[in-house]
């Protein structure tokens, strides 16, 4: 059974409202098509040299290639849910795809997504910076033994138009429950469009926002350097959290009962239901780390919102019960695990 | 301090479905125009005897009567929510209405309501037989002291046309959950009106149906001996008690996760919001009392739903509370009191 990735279980700074922060860069080789033209001799190829070059990296970076062809469906479902790949490296039909991880999955790196390589860095918290280091350490340590495609007057070279450049993209995920609730949250949005920052669903482009998740990164990849783009996702993120922290900071004061009541209703129906959908369970775990942030419940023993939120996915619990599910099936062992997870000990129980 | 009425806390039978029973019998004095055509002295002679009457009736019915103008607004709410007094009695202006009742409010008799006498019956479960034998004689002890209208063609005069004839009304509480949520209930109450059987609301003519509660009643008083009607009813409110037990089956059955889903939510709804609505906690305790019944939640100690229903009512609170509430203190002051009462004790807490 696949378990929450070890990040998920870290601390970090401004982990109450920065759940993760991601850094990700995109990078071709120089001498073959970009994965969508690339043909079977020249994806061979690719795959033998992509091995040389991870096998050269070493003990210490701790990673393991693995041909998407040998990760079941299953598992493939629970690493997009975990964030460790995107919901189009396991789009059919798979070819050359493939994935480098370390065990705890702070590092992954996607094997011919939309680029050759598109190495990513997780980290709890606000740890953009610290992210980047470790991305560009690994970078330099992979174009010992790779030509990357690099044109001295665009940058890097990818696939897609907006990556070109830095091949960099920096994002946060943020829970916002604040801001919703007072709903100031489009009105922010907008501002940041203005500067080059989109916000997106919980699983990037085109995906939904549920349980006031927000996936916030910086737009294109071109024309500052890799620090600027980083320290100015930085500052914006340090923006959103100043502002959900004082949208909490009105909300209980000025609508304190309002707040807990809907803390203790979620709580009260995640502990009580016997089927649960995935969107409601995040929804309503979204109130709940809200309550908890403000001190007004206290999950028990040291599971995360991240990891909670991870374990109302549908692949998740397909992974846990071994086993395709129906919907009817997964909601009723979505709503099992919650029950065990949050009343895990009798003292915190009601504990609010 | 209001409490509940003492029959709202004993068993009868059927009272899994079936809450109370009720008879009322109208009656108007021979000699006084109808309450209201009263003018100021015609209204203090009719005072006077009734007055005289009931000191007559002696200790054995323990009965005490209070003119309403001696009953605060906030007692005379608490009145209607128990069904001790109609809405209509303490509609303004009050003139010569008036209370007449035992201390556990199994009998009431209102004074110059829409007739100058109603004299009602209360009991729990289904137990309208019983009830009739103890309004007849009742009946029987006031007419010894008062001259009652009554033409030997037509029965007793009364205000209403409807009420001509016996003077007699019998209905029945009934909670049909089941009947509800498997769509049956509009058909069974379409064949009910057939055979002149009216279905309405939790208090009666022209109210809303809430928390699956309904007032089954005779719809003419005429046609029939008392025994009839009385009986007739018994046969109408047994077959419902068929039906809804045999809806509650098929639900177990088919619909097991279902209903325990619904009944879990509605219990972690009510033992944790901190606002909550009069309408939407009398929604919740229905369904909890589904699931007490079906043996899924244990209710702690003997507080009894039609109990914990009344607790849920404006007046009540205010009664409670000792002053005016606002709408907001109200619902914050009645999810106080239902987390109190439903988690009374820690070893029923979870039970289920």
């Amino acid at each position: 059974m696949t378990n929450a990735s070890l990040w998920m279980k870290s601390e970090g700074p401004e982990t109450d409202i920065v759940l993760s922060s991601r850094v990700r860069l995109a990078r071709n080789l120089t001498d073959l098509p970009f994965p969508a033209q690339l043909g079977d001799r020249d994806g061979e190829r690719l795959t033998a040299r992509l091995k040389e070059a991870f096998d050269s990296l070493g003990a210490a970076w701790q990673l393991t290639y693995r041909p998407l062809s040998e990760i079941s469906p299953i598992e493939r479902q629970v690493l997009v849910e975990k964030h460790v790949v995107s919901p189009a490296l396991i789009q059919e039909p798979v070819r050359f795809q493939g994935l480098v991880a370390d065990p705890g999955e702070s590092i992954s790196i996607m094997v011919n997504e939309e680029d050759h390589l598109r190495t990513q860095i997780f980290l709890a918290g606000l740890q953009l910076t610290q992210a980047w280091h470790m991305a560009n350490r690994l970078d330099d340590d992979l174009e010992r033994s790779l030509n990357f495609a690099y044109d001295s007057e665009m940058g890097y070279l990818t696939a897609c138009p907006t990556n070109v450049g830095t091949g960099l993209r920096a994002s946060v995920m943020v829970h916002l429950p604040a801001l919703v609730l007072t709903r100031q949250v489009q009105q922010l949005f907008h501002a940041l469009a203005q500067i080059g920052v989109v916000v997106r669903g919980l699983y990037g482009e085109g995906t939904e926002v549920v349980g006031n998740l927000f996936q916030v990164s910086n737009q294109v990849s071109l024309g500052l350097t890799e620090e600027e783009f980083v320290h100015n996702l930085t500052v914006v993120a340090q923006e959103i959290v100043g502002r959900e922290r004082h949208a909490r900071q009105l909300l209980t004061q000025s609508h304190r009962l309002e707040v807990a009541d809907r803390v203790g209703r979620a709580w009260g129906i995640l502990t009580h239901a016997r089927i649960i959908s995935s969107d409601e369970a995040l929804k309503l775990l979204s109130e709940v780390k809200l309550g908890q942030d403000l001190q007004f419940v206290k999950i028990p023993g040291h599971t995360t919102f991240s990891e909670l939120a991870l374990m109302t996915r549908p692949g998740y619990l397909m992974d846990r019960a071994g086993r395709e599910l129906q919907s009817m099936e997964r909601d009723e062992l979505r709503a099992t695990i919650l029950r065990e997870k949050l009343l895990a000990t009798r003292e915190d129980k009601e504990e609010r």
